[in-house]
């Protein structure tokens, strides 16, 4: 499989510690796209990708494949002999896919439009508007202390179970210093989880 | 199972559809729920759902789980006599994830900002930015096109296999209405699966 990817970008990261955390890594031969530089826009990078975004893999067959966590359970299903990330029984994947959704929609997604329509960082591709954008720091802002009360009596968001939900609420917490959002001083408990997560070989990759 | 509901509301006809082609829906109980009275912001409520919103099925263990999505997962995974809408392969399960994605990222994510956004029917609960709304009727719009142009040599969106990708994009054409958008005349490919859809049982429910 290989992955093109944006190294310093939020989703390839989710990725790739995806990939570390079921010791998958080294089989995977990832080649940079600079999206500053419109790389993502290329008529060879729209064929494999329409949306236009990184990650992209491309399986042994030729195949592409875009969206992070479509390359994530694709990874999970290929390869059931590696640490279950997305979930064992019919209750525990749907948690997890609820978990996701919500990582996805009230973090993800506020953080990145945020970055995107207040930073002009695409202004040459897109319209902004920085008042909806800084509407959206605030929705991220709360969506932290819902974290931080959910972690105080958890270990990882799931419970006792490291899952990919923690990777991808990590990446995005990482992420969001670019809209100066960080987690506050009274958050112990999110700090304490982002520490521990923070530790794994995963978080370096 | 119980799920509670806005029978008008897009999502949950998502799961009802889901339910219904999976020959399931008279083993679920449905329960309304006002969400323009606010049934949705209520202390039981919140207590099954955090992020305030519907669909929430309760399991029959009493587990609370929200999420379109993940709802259907759960569906899919407990009842694995009933027809595949989530994909059996890894590839197929991927890259129905690949556009699971895409219609919410790119359609519905947009239709329902430009609903929010502009109608003020959440006036009392959010911010507004009409500009931002109508910028997102324009996203959606361009969406369409692209579906359009996929369907020329498709029967359904994963090519020959109905799947959840055509039910959520169904559902979420059919909602747009509400902003006034529609399938163009000239969008002939797009208005041809469409038509395919409305024509199956579970599109009544």
């Amino acid at each position: 499989m290989k992955i093109y990817e944006t190294a310093t970008a939020p989703n390839p990261r989710r990725v790739r510690m995806f990939l570390a955390e079921k010791g998958l890594l080294d089989q995977v031969e990832f080649i940079q796209v600079d999206i500053a530089k419109g790389e993502n826009l290329t008529p060879e990078f729209v064929a494999m990708n329409p949306m236009k975004k990184v990650p992209v893999a491309v399986l042994d067959d030729g195949t592409s494949l875009a969206e992070t966590m479509a390359i994530c359970r694709y990874v999970e299903e290929a390869h059931p002999e590696t640490p279950k990330l997305l979930g064992d029984s019919p209750k525990q994947k749907a948690l997890i896919e609820q978990w996701l959704r919500w990582i996805d929609f009230y973090l993800m997604t506020p953080v990145g439009m945020c970055f995107q329509h207040t930073s002009g960082y695409f202004k040459d591709r897109m319209n902004c508007f920085p008042d909806y954008g800084q509407d959206c720091y605030g929705a991220a802002e709360k969506f932290l202390d819902f974290l931080n009360d959910h972690l105080k009596n958890n270990t990882y968001l799931l419970g006792d179970e490291f899952t990919a939900v923690d990777i991808n609420a990590f990446a995005t917490i990482a992420f969001a210093r670019v809209v100066k959002l960080r987690i506050k001083d009274e958050q112990t408990h999110l700090q304490a989880w982002f520490d521990r997560i923070n530790q794994r070989a995963s978080a370096k990759v």
